[in-house]
């Protein structure tokens, strides 16, 4: 059965599968000169507008490590929030690969406000001081809630006030966007983010990110950093094939939409049980809770999930989640706090 | 039809192909908690020793990456060819990401020689001289060579009197197994080595490397150095899969015979030419040969392959390239030799 | 006439400035090889245990940077103060130069306790987190405030408990000695701390700092660190013959304790004024200050000190900050506020 | 007596110790927005011209390290001889610090030609090579040989033809001035180079270094570049001043004039010696020599020198090198040769 442990645990779409062994036909250039990887450049730009250049990459960490990069000198430093992957589920790797300087913001709900920016966004021209340079938002959040193309514009035009460019973290962007009921563009290139790194893997592939560079100055020595940084795949139009198949259609937001109405209808099923407590907005595709210890052990037990290191338990869906996983999941969730 | 590019332009093979669709059910936990990558270990161990550990990564970047730094300290430096992938064809990774320190040696072809070594292997407690902890081998080499088992044992054994690592790079080790006709471990943990750069994407996978510790000490971080080094796959059960296919029966040896044997059979059909000459012994599964300038323009108008860096035509061989492909080919070069 | 700016705005100690001179007969070997670092292990041991082991530096950037590598692996973190100056005054350098990544934490007085640490002492096996391998303290702090033994020892205690090691940036160690009345290695040595960067620059010196191995494991390869950091001095004898001025004798001790009474005096005379608050226990050499706006500027015309970035003034007195230097500040800062 | 070890086991200049002492008044800001920083651009103007930045550093590691910074982007590699000391003396500062990656060529007398260099100017545009991005020469060379103004002019046009920076290692530049009898700038701002490691400590400063920027489009992040490399001097008067004593006058003139002098001296003693071969030109301050190994024992018991990786003798002389000191050397050489 399905679990709620994580959208990585989930397998790869029958449609990706397909695409996959569609591309498996004789030899094609090997890092990036394929015929795949040429189309995926007109996807991205239906989708994130003309002056849109998507890498394709191979992880998360390497997406957002690439990207910082990119939207930074080597003094820069970045403004996150403390939930943020690149905080705290990288093992340190933009410190380590890349030297990046981290100045870490406690939120809300996971998501950065002008007033918590603001804090950080200070010292410019202090040699002491790493230089903020880059402020990095998740959209959707790691806590299952989701920015508005307003909120993203104003931190957009403060940050561009103060010479920092913003990077959005979008292992889940398709869970934001279907949320929002909008185009991908609305949030990031109208909104005046300057680079992505838009997932792929979470959303129903066997494996890809890309870097999608919205404002083209960050194009500068892309591919280089994208070698340096380990993350250029040699038979790329395996990555690329499965873009294809998540973007050219509405595969994406058909598989978003379904994980988030999964988690939708799973608070739904909890939300007025006693002694436990939804953290944060249901608005992507999890649900964090806070539940009497004896429950969690109990459903330990019999489903795989995670403590959040928030205290909280998180329960994630993803687009091969049924309804009536959901459902059996909603029962024993009942049961437990019964006993 | 096929090329002569790189083996890393051909495509997926149908058993690996096969064997990603069959891993395709349900969730497995992510980051290598499944059941496939457990059962790798299994595998590795057959291969390599009871003591060898594998760690599957993302791409041979990566593997070196993270494998010369889990066999060095910050100070240390590395000792290999210049024709090394890890020094010509990785933008500087080693450096860049790992600050990793390189002393490189020319050689004859491809392959280090104690000798060869002897020279930098010096002023060990130096503090001014990063000092030299790891001997970088590649096996086969980047031209097409292939260190026997006793070379590398003296290699090994002279790195370990001078408490060096002795670290293979072997996005191309099965073709070396092949040509050797002995088992991987016999050039590997029999003869010292201390931790492999293991490929599996030129050998017929979609994509993965693993980086096989064989020298138990070098386990010490080795999750850790994945994890920063932006190469833990979260779906890890689908480069599993893949090895699990191309190493538990014989498709890695299969695939890598036949690219030699097509390389072979390719360097006999142009061997006797006048005016063609053949670089390096054709041990693997690439062709190098120097031709005059018109010929070579005549061939680069009909097919795909390399100018490499030694001023030599490389040609490359791969598990489906055909016995058509190559006399098609031969025929070409005897046609742009004689017009 | 002095300012309060920093104590590093004042000059040599006139002792300091005659030891230079003397060490300036005839040739010396470099790098440390001469007599007068030679002498200096001596005295390292007299303040801090037959263990001890000093290695001068450069600067305080270069003597943290050098003991939190020396400290920790490639994947190691580092937990500190937000106030500490590795955070906020180093731009970066322990993580641009040295992949460290920092666990940041608030603190009542610029001192972190056991509870605090706790919060980021957890995940110690997740590869996806950096692992916690140092507690970082500084003694006296960056708000002018002291440790004692007790207080080092119980975060000692927690950190072995933990497999961290404990550093302490000691730009201003002196001071807290002074403070306290007890020798150097009461709250260093004695108290379980590991290493220590001990600084003589603003204890009177022109330059230089000294990384003090304590845990004589963290000797393994600081030659090498001290070298690749770039903090090797090559005429090394003139930062070894001032660090025995200042430690053979007295000095050290003499010009902290009056550092440390110019900075209590100037609090004494300041500490009643209406609309005047002090942030901070003044038990080192700094008085951390709030007042109104225009009483600030009003200052800030007649002298030098630092606006904080907690929003309060820094006064910092030093070894030749006279009793009329505070006389004469306390007066116009009693007339600023009555204006 | 004096050694012919190096040129810092000398001491300090008495008029550079007499500036020390004169700098030793009363508070001044540190970092250097002190008096004499201040007036010291107008000394590197003087030198260098009009559009030259000096920025004070701490060691020539140091140097060498900020400047290759300045003058490359993240992905950039550096381009140097064999004999560099960025490649063979700075413990791989450049590569752990900075990422660098280095392209090491061997050349004659330490000296890189135009035709060395195109070597390694290649692949401009492949995301596989760290781009060449900076040539990097040492003046005077580790070998104790000077380029000319027109030598350095022509490796400088080619480098900006193909997009490259010229960095000049000058640690020993004075020595260069000397030897050609032309001002500073004749062969660095005149011939196109575009950032150099000016150096203090070898020319009878007690620490001090600078790096000079000559094209200002590198003076770019700078100030950050060099506090985030541990190369910013809180009193940095001390610094300046010494380079004010310096290179106001003469002093940097007389003392490198000497010390070449002393070299001629000592190479035209030993020259016509028969079983001695002088293996470079005497143009700096630097003698290599070969001589029979039971002379060179013999030698290394009564006087203190290096062996250098090239398997010659170094012998060096200093500023405060007597005409004494070389002839009782030279006498001690010709007894050790006629044993």
């Amino acid at each position: 059965m399905s679990t709620f442990a994580s959208d990585n645990a989930s397998g790869v779409h029958p449609e990706i599968l397909a695409a996959l062994a569609a591309a498996n036909a004789g030899h094609q250039p090997s890092y990036g000169r394929d015929d795949y990887t040429g189309r995926l450049q007109d996807v991205f730009r239906a989708h994130f507008g003309g002056a849109a250049r998507g890498y394709p990459v191979l992880n998360g960490t390497g997406a957002n490590v690439v990207a910082l990069q990119a939207a930074s000198d080597r003094w820069g430093a970045v403004i996150c929030a403390d939930t943020a992957h690149i905080h705290v589920d990288e093992c340190g790797a933009p410190e380590k690969m890349a030297g990046l300087k981290l100045l870490v913001l406690p939120t809300g709900h996971g998501k950065l406000t002008v007033e918590d920016i603001r804090r950080e966004a200070r010292g410019f021209d202090d040699e002491h001081r790493a230089r903020p340079q880059v402020v990095s938002l998740t959209q959707s959040t790691e806590l299952g809630t989701v920015y508005t193309p307003a909120e993203i514009a104003e931190i957009a035009e403060f940050a561009h006030g103060h010479d920092m460019h913003v990077h959005v973290d979008g292992a889940r962007l398709a869970n934001a966007a279907a949320h929002l009921g909008v185009p991908l563009r609305a949030f990031t290139t109208d909104a005046g983010v300057d680079i992505v790194s838009f997932g792929g893997t979470k959303n129903g592939m066997l494996l890809g990110e890309a870097v999608v560079v919205l404002n083209p100055r960050l194009n500068h020595g892309m591919d280089y950093l994208r070698k340096s940084s380990m993350q250029l795949y040699s038979k790329m139009r395996y990555v690329s094939a499965q873009f294809l198949a998540l973007l050219e259609g509405d595969l994406w937001l058909r598989n978003a939409t379904h994980a988030n109405a999964m988690a939708t209808r799973l608070a739904g099923q909890v939300r007025d049980l006693p002694s436990l407590e939804i953290g944060h907005p249901v608005q992507a595709n999890a649900v964090f809770v806070r539940l009497p210890e004896p429950a969690l052990a109990d459903l330990h037990e019999q489903f795989s999930f995670s403590d959040w290191s928030t205290g909280e338990a998180r329960w994630m869906t993803s687009f091969d989640t049924t309804t009536k996983d959901v459902d059996q999941f909603a029962k024993a969730v009942h049961a437990a706090l019964t006993r």
